[in-house]
Formats: structure tokens, C-alpha cells, sequence
């Protein structure tokens, strides 16, 4: 039996999802367990016997490389990882070492999750055939990762990629980490929410808005808003529309110093797609200055949540490949 | 007679600056002419024959390399110059044969004005020893440039680096670039001198700014009002400070996106030192995300006004390295 398939991780705080990737394909099959935030060796040793079916069995004498994305600042080089707040029994310690303990002497490759998804759109998604490529994910937070010439900008401390950060507005909304006017203060579902429900307290929005924040209460998500702005709903509409606009001016920036050929935009409230995507290029391409840029694709991520797998199990077979 | 020498050369407007380097070391020898913007072939002529002393005599017999910085979009790859509003007679030409004409058959470098000077800091300046460096150039106009990994950032379509442009309040002053609240509108010299006579329009100016933008009229230069803060003046202060304040919310932008090991502040306006650098790093530092890049760095560049002509003979140098 050859080592010929790579495994790729996702640690998130409550599941470690998995894929399972061929030499050259996006992936043959994959899988998902609960993660143990308290305890990584655990988590993995576990994952280790659920993916053993599709890794030839125990002693998993197929696989060929493991790579694994989390949040939190994660040190590729050494394999340590740093602060992970939603893995706290994991931060500061050497998860290259537990990697090893749990799937044996394979290249194993590290990422932050950001990063990992970014990978995974390059090689196999959105990002196909391009060089330098943005990723902009928008979640409750918002991540961010480039790829420069092919390689995930990484940073001199593994800090690189912050775009959520970005300061667009001094007067801007309160943003988590304590700054105002933080794109993720705009364009997070964190945000987005806040914004639905200032606008019904404001007494500004639709009576179909005001319904629905209402009815769903503290269980609103975004995918709720996207719903009625996708009905027509004018008051759902211009929150989107607002995030767009914000993320645009975010876009536009980073294509003003990058130059790149290609920007993602993912995570959960990218699925609300042209309700988002249209105001962004509308508000982005305006303020690109390179004549060349001002078509810059700013296009939906493929991959979904699947996306940071995928992106561990092509870090991973990179690797594998440098080593031989 | 070896050929043992790099020519950098900056093309201005109005003046083509050049440096002789030796193999190894910052500059042995340099010189300045008038730029004729109408016609690169003949101000390129005029200059070898102007550093022919330097180098050898007639012939050039010890030039190893020339390098080219100027303002524009640069094709460092194919020699070719696209949009550069200053020098309206070298645009759309290809400057690579221009060089080859004037210099002979040596290895030929181009960049663009700002890439130039990061890569003179870079090499022989503030940015020595460091790996992924920022530098904001304050002139004019804001430019900027961005070493990752050693190597210059280009982008896609040779437009990486437009810092100047990123828009930090959408509700700012207006930019020359047609957007409003770019970067540029506050820390450039234009932006600076405008919030100076607004500031006196308005009547709440110090009497001693509000005496020296009456004197000074329309030759008012960021030089006197640094001036005059520097003596102590509460108004001219206080400009220095809004543009500092408004560089470090870019800075911080930056390095959460890059996280470089350093960022290095350049230009006429950053001769203001510590009225502006201050500022500029008490509102960035706060706003920088990743730990350990909360010290990253921000200092004044080294090499004044012959960064660019320094980086360009730098640049010569590593292109014959590479040829050999």
C-alpha cells in the first residue's frame, strides 16, 4: 500500500472537521468529529481513528502528510501555536509534536484558519490559477489572508492578514477589539446584527424587519436578514448594503497596496452574495488607482466551510512534496 | 579596467539625480542635471556623459550595471514606462532600451520612484537588516512601497504600494485623486498647507501661524510650518499632530495586514521628525493587533533625497549578480 493521500484538519472550537485528498485532487472523502477544546493530543489521537477507514486502516499506512488549520497565531515553522481563544487547553503549546503523536512520521503542515481557507480557495477554489490573491472572510468576526506570488503572507510574527482590523473610520462603530471603525465593526454578523436591531429601535425599519428581529430574538443571524433582503425588504437591503460599501472601501485599499489579481470574499455572511458583493465592487472599484486593477475580480469564495480542510490537506502535500 | 561599478540613476521632473556604487558599499560619487521631460533618450545621453569621470571616461569602461527609478507605472520586467505625469515625454516607451542606448549592453534594473528609495533604505538605510519593511513617502503627494521576503512588492499590474490612496474616513478632505479622506489629504504637503490657511481662514490659528501664512502667501512650505512648530507653536503643532495621527491609523492598517518588521517614514513632510512621527506612533501601536508587532518599528528614512538613485544602483547591482 503507497503513502499516497493527505489529510487535511480544521480545528474550530467545537468541531474538527477533515478532508482526505488524493496527490492532485480537491478531496475523496473527509468527516467530522466534536473537538475537546481542553485537551488537542485527545482531540486528534480521536480524529486519528475516525479518518482511519479512508487512510488504509489503523496505523493509517496511506496517509502521506496531515496539515491542520486553527485560529489563533500559529507559528508554521516551529508548529507552536499561541493565542487561540476558542482553543484554550491548545494555545501555547507545540501542536506539531501533538500532530506527530497522533498520525505518526509525516510532513505535517500548520496554518491559521484564515490562511488554510485562503490555501484551499488558491488551489482548488475561487483562487484557481491565480497568483497574488485576498481573502476577506466574514464571519462573526472578519479574517482576512493574502497569497503573494503563490506563498500565504505570513508576517513577522504570524500576525499578517488582519483586515477585519482595519480602521476605516475613527467615528466608526465599537468594534471587539476595542477599536471603532474596524470593517468587522460593519461587515461581521456581529455587526450586521447590531445594525438590524439599532434600526428597529430607531424606529426606521420596515415593519417585515422589525417582525423578524422581533421573532427570532437573541437566535437572529444573518442568514435570517439575507433571507428578507432577498425578498425585496428595503430596511434588510440597506444593511447589506451598508456592510458592502464598508467592505468595498476595505477592498480598494488593499488593492491600492497589493495589486492583486484576484479578491475572495467568504464566510457565512458572503452567502448573502450580490446583496453584499454588488455595493462592494460598486464602492471598491471607483477608488482603485492602478488602471490595470480597476477590473480586479471580487468574487464569492467556492469552497464554503470546507475551504480551511482543503487548504490544510494542499499545505500538507506541499510539504510532503518539499521534503522528498 | 574592471567593470566594477552600479549607476543609480532618479529621473524627476525637472532633475536626474544619479549615485556610483562600488560592489559592496552605499555610493562613491554622484551628480544632478536638468531632466528634459520631453526626451528620455537625450536627458539619459547627457547623463552618461555627465558621470563618465566616475566611471572609467568615455565609454563608461568600468560601468557593471545601471538602474533607473521614476515616477509612473514601471515594468521592471520588460522595460517599459506606461502613465508618468511628470515626465510626459518618457511615458508609454520603452525605457529598458533607452538605458542600453545611453549605457551600453549591461545589466539594466527600473523601479518606480518609491520602490527606488525603499530599496536604497532598504539596502544601505533605515531599513537595514530587516526582511519585510513598509515605507510611506511624504511628499508632494503620500507614495509608498512594501518589501515582503527581500523582495519588492509589485503587484499584478506594477500599481503595489499606492498607500497614499488608502481611504481612512470617508468624510474626509478631498484628494487629488478624486476620492475624499485618502491618506494623501492629510500627510501630504498639499493637504498640510491647505488645513495651515484653513485653520487661518477660520480664524482659529495662533497669531504667529496666522502672521507666516500671510507672509509666506503662496510660497508657504511644510518646512515653515515645521518651523514654527518646532518653536513651539500650538497651531502648527497641532497640524503636524492631525496628519501624525492620521499616518498611524494607515500604518496600523498596514501592519495588521503585513506585519512587517519595520516601517520606515520618508519624504519632505517626515523632516518634521517627532511633530509628526509622534503622533503618528501613539495612535498606530494601539490600534496593531498581533503582539509581538505592537513594537514593530516606525522610524524616519536615512537617505533623503537620494533613497531612490541609491535603490537604483542597488538594484543594478543585484540584476548583474543575477545575469552572472
Amino acid at each position: 500500500m503507497s503513502r499516497d493521500l493527505y489529510l487535511g484538519v480544521d480545528a474550530g472550537g467545537t468541531a474538527i472537521k477533515y478532508e482526505v485528498a488524493g496527490p492532485g485532487s480537491l478531496a475523496c472523502g473527509g468527516g467530522q468529529i466534536p473537538t475537546d477544546p481542553r485537551d488537542a493530543g485527545a482531540t486528534l489521537r480521536a480524529l486519528a481513528a475516525d479518518a482511519a477507514p479512508l487512510l488504509g486502516g489503523a496505523g493509517l499506512p496511506r496517509l502521506a502528510g496531515a496539515g491542520l488549520a486553527c485560529a489563533g497565531i500559529v507559528n508554521p515553522v516551529t508548529g507552536w501555536l499561541g493565542r487561540s481563544p476558542n482553543l484554550p487547553g491548545w494555545e501555547n503549546s507545540d501542536l506539531g509534536a501533538a500532530m506527530h503523536a497522533a498520525f505518526g512520521d509525516v510532513p505535517v503542515a500548520l496554518a491559521n484558519d484564515v490562511n488554510g481557507a485562503l490555501y484551499g480557495e488558491y488551489r482548488h477554489g475561487a483562487g484557481r490559477g491565480h497568483r497574488d490573491v485576498v481573502m476577506i472572510a466574514l464571519g462573526t468576526g472578519v479574517g482576512g489572508a493574502v497569497i503573494v506570488a503563490g506563498s500565504l503572507l505570513l508576517g513577522q510574527h504570524f500576525g499578517a492578514g488582519e483586515i477585519g482590523h482595519m480602521v476605516l473610520d475613527d467615528d466608526g462603530p465599537p468594534c471587539a477589539c476595542g477599536s471603532r471603525g474596524c470593517l468587522e465593526a460593519w461587515a461581521g454578523s456581529t455587526g450586521l446584527l447590531r445594525a438590524a436591531r439599532a434600526a428597529v429601535a430607531a424606529g426606521t425599519a420596515t415593519p417585515a424587519l422589525t417582525r423578524l428581529v422581533a421573532a427570532r430574538g437573541a437566535d437572529l443571524e444573518t442568514r435570517d436578514l439575507a433571507g428578507l433582503a432577498g425578498e425585496g425588504d428595503a430596511s434588510a437591503s440597506t444593511l447589506f448594503a451598508a456592510a458592502g460599501r464598508r467592505l468595498g472601501q476595505a477592498v480598494a485599499n488593499l488593492v491600492n497596496v497589493l495589486d492583486p489579481d484576484c479578491v475572495i470574499i467568504g464566510g457565512g455572511v458572503a452567502r448573502a452574495g450580490d446583496l453584499i458583493l454588488g455595493p462592494c465592487r460598486e464602492r471598491a472599484l471607483p477608488l482603485v488607482l492602478a488602471r490595470g486593477a480597476k477590473d480586479v475580480p471580487i468574487i464569492p469564495a467556492e469552497l464554503g466551510p470546507r475551504a480551511a480542510a482543503v487548504g490544510a490537506a494542499s499545505l500538507a502535500r506541499e510539504k510532503a512534496q518539499e521534503v522528498r
